[in-house]
C-alpha cells in the first residue's frame, strides 16, 4: 500500500480535478503491474497497472490508493476493469467520498466476488487526498500558504528588497510544493512588487501548475512576465466588478482566463474567490502571499496548511510583514494552526502545519 | 572528557565571573571523583574532584573541562592542587584564555612530571565556555536573544496582550535557559507591559540569574513583580544620566542594584551598557526583549545566540514586532545568523541561530 501511495503522489498536482491515485498489482510476491494517474487525470491508476500485468493480472491482487471508480465518466469504471482482469483481491485505504463512488467501486467488486481489504493506510491517503475530498464536499480546493520570511516575520525591506531572504535550498522545496499543487496563487501587490513567473523550475519538464493572480482592479502590468508567458502556462485572473472592461479584453488577449470574483467590504470576498477555483477543478491551492491576501485568507479560516520557511537575519520593524492586518481584538481569537513538521532546509527553518 | 564537560555544565549561570568546569578523576578505568565549579564559583571543580578521591588520585588521570588554574585567586591554584594530590595524567580541551592562566597552568603540571593532554572536546568546550572567553577578551558578557513570536513574528496584539503565545513546553525551555545563564535582560517597556518576574521556575531551588532592566528613565514601576522581589532576588537596573534622583534612591531602598550607562542618541549606548555588565562579572546575558532592546543590541551587532520559539498562531500586521526598527537600506545589511539547531518544543518550534 506504501508502494501504491507513493506511486499516487507522483500525480499530484497534475490529475485535477481527479484525485491523484497509484496503483500496484501483486501475484504470488511479485510486481506485475504498477500505474499512476497521468497528467490531466486520466487514464487512471488502475488501467495502466492492469495494462503492464495483461494476463498476469488473473488471480493477483490490486492495491489502490483510492476506492476504484463505478462510474462512467471520460474512462470506464476501474472496477469493471479489475473485475474483468481476474483480480481476486483489492486493497484499498477507504472509500471515494466523490457521490458518484462513495462505496459503489467496492459494493461492485464484493458482488462480483472479490474480495475487498479496506482501511490499511487510510490516514496517509486522508492526506493525500485532502485537496480532492475538499473540494468534492465543499466546493473549494485545500489553500496551503507559504511564509518565507526574516526570523522577525518580515518579507521584504522597507523598500521591497526580497531577494533572497531565504536560501536556495528553501526556495527549491517551494518549486517542488508549487508542482505538488494544481495551482500557484499571489496577489496583485506581490505580482506587481516581484513581477513573480510562479513557475516550476529545477525539476525537467514537468506539467506546470496553473497561475493565479487575485486582483480586484485588474491592475497588474501587461508587460510583467505572467502577462507575457500567459500563452505557455496558464494564467488566471481573478477579478471584482469594478476591473474595466478594457483590462480585462487586454488580458483575455494575452491569453489569460478571467474569473470574476464578488466583493466582501473592499476586498475580493476570499470564499467566493476560491469556490470559483473549486468550479474550475482545482483541488490544491498553493498561496505565496503577500501579506493582504495571507491575511484576508486567515481571518476567513480559510487555510488549510501553512508552511514557514525561517531565515537567519532580522529586518526589523520597519519591513513589510508577512501577514496583513487581522483585526484581533483578543488572542484567543487567533488563527491557531496544529505543528506537523519541523526541519532545516539548507540554513533555513522549515516548519508545516495544519488548522487547528 | 564528555562526562567532566556535562558536569561542568551544571554550573553554568551560577559560577560568574568564573568559567563553570567539570572534573573527573579515574584510575584503573574506574571514577574516583567528581566535582563541577560551585555556586558563586567556588570551590573549583578539581578541588572537589580531588577530594572525593582522596588517597585513589595518586596515578590516575584528571579530565578537566578547561586549563587548572595556575594563579592565587580566592582559592589556591588547582595546578598545584592536582600536583600536590599525585596526578598523573591531565587531560583538558583548551587553554584558559584569563591572561592568569593562559597556558601556565599546563605549564606548571608538566614542569612538575605530570602528563598533558589537551584538545579533546574543544569544540564542544569552546561553546560551554564562550560567554567565560568572551568576558576576557571583549569585557562584554556573551548575549543571548530570546524571541517567542507568533508565525508571523509578532510578541503581543496591538492591545498588549501576550499571554500566551508559545506553549507550556517552549516556556519550560525558557525557564531552562534563564537557570543557564547569569542573568536575564529586559527592556523598560517589557517590564511595564508584562510586569514579569523573570525567576527561574520549575526546576526546584536553584540560584536564581540576577535580573536586569535596561530603562534609560528608570520609569519601571515601583509596586511591580521587580521591585517588589528585589531583596529576593538581584535586580540591576540599568539607567541613564536623566533618571531622577529619587528614583534612583527608591530603587536603591527597594534593594536594587543601580548601574548608570551612557547614552547613544535617545538609547542607552548598548556596548556601554553590555560593558558594564561584563564589568559587574557576568559572563552569560540571556535577553527576553522587548523589540526596542532587541533592535538596539542587533543593530550594535551585540547579540551572540538567537533562540526563536515560533507559535502555530498568526497576530496579523497590527501586533507589536518581535524586533524594532533597524533602519537597514539594504537587505544585505541585515545582521545575520547561522542555523545550529531546529526541533519541536511541545506544540511550538525552537530554532537555535548563532551570529554568522
Amino acid at each position: 500500500m506504501a508502494h501504491a501511495l507513493r506511486l499516487g503522489r507522483r500525480g499530484a498536482g497534475r490529475t485535477w480535478p481527479n484525485p491523484a491515485v497509484g496503483c500496484v498489482i501483486v501475484r504470488d510476491g511479485h510486481v506485475v503491474g504498477r500505474g499512476w494517474t497521468q497528467p490531466g487525470g486520466r487514464p487512471h491508476a488502475e488501467a495502466l497497472a492492469l495494462e503492464r500485468a495483461g494476463a498476469a493480472a488473473r488471480g493477483a491482487t490490486a492495491y489502490v490508493s483510492l476506492e476504484p471508480c463505478a462510474h462512467h465518466g471520460r474512462t470506464p469504471p476501474c472496477a469493471d476493469a479489475l473485475i474483468a482482469a481476474g483480480i481476486a483481491r483489492v486493497v484499498a485505504p477507504m472509500q471515494d467520498t466523490d457521490a458518484r463512488v462513495s462505496g459503489r467501486g467496492f459494493a461492485r467488486l464484493r458482488a462480483a466476488g472479490l474480495e475487498v481489504v479496506t482501511g490499511i493506510g487510510a490516514d496517509e491517503a486522508a492526506r493525500d487526498h485532502a485537496g480532492f475530498f475538499m473540494r468534492i464536499e465543499t466546493g473549494r480546493p485545500r489553500v496551503t500558504l507559504k511564509l518565507a520570511t526574516s526570523f522577525d516575520g518580515r518579507i521584504a525591506t522597507a523598500t521591497g528588497e526580497s531577494r533572497w531572504i531565504t536560501g536556495p535550498a528553501a526556495r527549491a522545496v517551494v518549486h517542488g510544493l508549487r508542482a505538488s499543487h494544481d495551482a500557484v496563487m499571489v496577489g496583485a501587490g506581490t505580482a506587481r512588487a516581484d513581477d513573480p513567473d510562479l513557475t516550476v523550475r529545477g525539476r525537467g519538464a514537468v506539467m506546470q501548475p496553473v497561475r493565479i493572480v487575485a486582483s480586484r482592479l485588474l491592475d497588474v502590468p501587461l508587460m510583467g512576465r505572467l502577462a507575457r508567458t500567459a500563452r505557455d502556462v496558464p494564467v488566471w485572473m481573478v477579478h471584482g466588478p469594478e476591473a474595466h472592461p478594457e483590462t480585462r479584453r487586454a488580458w483575455e488577449g494575452l491569453g489569460a482566463r478571467l474569473i470574476p470574483c464578488p466583493l466582501q467590504g473592499r476586498q475580493l470576498d476570499p470564499a467566493a474567490l476560491l469556490a470559483a477555483l473549486g468550479g474550475a477543478g482545482l483541488t490544491r491551492v498553493f498561496c505565496e502571499g503577500g501579506g493582504t491576501l495571507a491575511a484576508t485568507l486567515l481571518a476567513a479560516d480559510l487555510v488549510d496548511e501553512l508552511v514557514g520557511f525561517t531565515a537567519g537575519l532580522a529586518i526589523g520593524a520597519e519591513g513589510q510583514p508577512a501577514i496583513g492586518a487581522l483585526g484581533l481584538d483578543r488572542l484567543d481569537a487567533a488563527p491557531r494552526f496544529r505543528l506537523v513538521d519541523t526541519r532545516p532546509a539548507g540554513g533555513d527553518v522549515l516548519h508545516r502545519w495544519v488548522r487547528r
